[in-house]
């Protein structure tokens, strides 16, 4: 894997301030956006690297794989109508995926979410039940180790 | 590879509008965004299915690695400081997978080019200049088939 081992690996403040860590698979922390106007999840890989495209081969496959499982899930789980998956880091240099699940009602459909305003935060109940579903998702195998908090 | 065979695939209209079409890999067609602001690409892949996640397996690292020599394409001949990639498909259905070239000094950063104004055009000089580098670009290994138009 390239870039730090996973025990030195840390989380962007920014990311850390926005988000609610729900747990972490081999690969990559999955991380929840603070907006429950939308099912909006961050994958974020250990390493050091800050683009796709300079991943080792290994990491980029195991990460490609994770983003399918997270979008199957968000996409039997919270009925929507499209998977919007990008790699942008333009504000917060660390690289990290979004996978945010669309719905043709949402508050900025058809328009993307990056640079919309923030939403109403979640509750901390409704974070530990998203935290339950993603943890018992078929689609993730039961690979997501929780994160103490 | 999933979805109908490449003979019978055809490309979004609007991508057709909005787009040049520069060549096309094994997997994927090479588009040009039509915005001289940005070294804007654009994979459409040869498929019927919708969403990344939908994808098979094959058809799904085909595409990952065509991304991973085209974002290395872009950062090398575009001097870019930032690579942004997305499938997003809100507004034009057929899945599509943009890798823009990103600069700290575009119009547009640190936010991202989705829903902004239109730029200017290419001169037909300067799609022929590009379409000349890909095809030349050591990254895609000269598997890029030039599109006759």
């Amino acid at each position: 894997m390239s870039g730090p081992a996973r025990r030195d690996w840390r989380l962007h403040p920014r990311l850390q301030q926005d988000c609610h860590e729900l747990g972490r698979l081999a690969c990559a922390s999955v991380l929840l956006m603070d907006n429950a106007d939308y099912p909006w999840f961050i994958l974020v890989p250990f390493t050091d690297r800050v683009e796709l495209h300079e991943l080792d081969a290994d990491l980029r496959e195991a990460l490609w794989q994770a983003v399918t499982d997270l979008s199957r899930f968000v996409s039997r789980c919270f009925a929507t109508d499209r998977i919007n998956v990008a790699a942008i880091g333009n504000v917060v240099r660390q690289l990290h995926v979004h996978v945010v699940g669309r719905r043709e009602d949402d508050p900025c459909w058809p328009g993307v979410v990056w640079g919309t305003q923030a939403g109403p935060a979640y509750t901390p109940q409704a974070v530990a039940a998203i935290r339950r579903q993603l943890q018992a998702a078929p689609e993730l195998e039961h690979e997501l180790e929780i994160v103490k908090t």
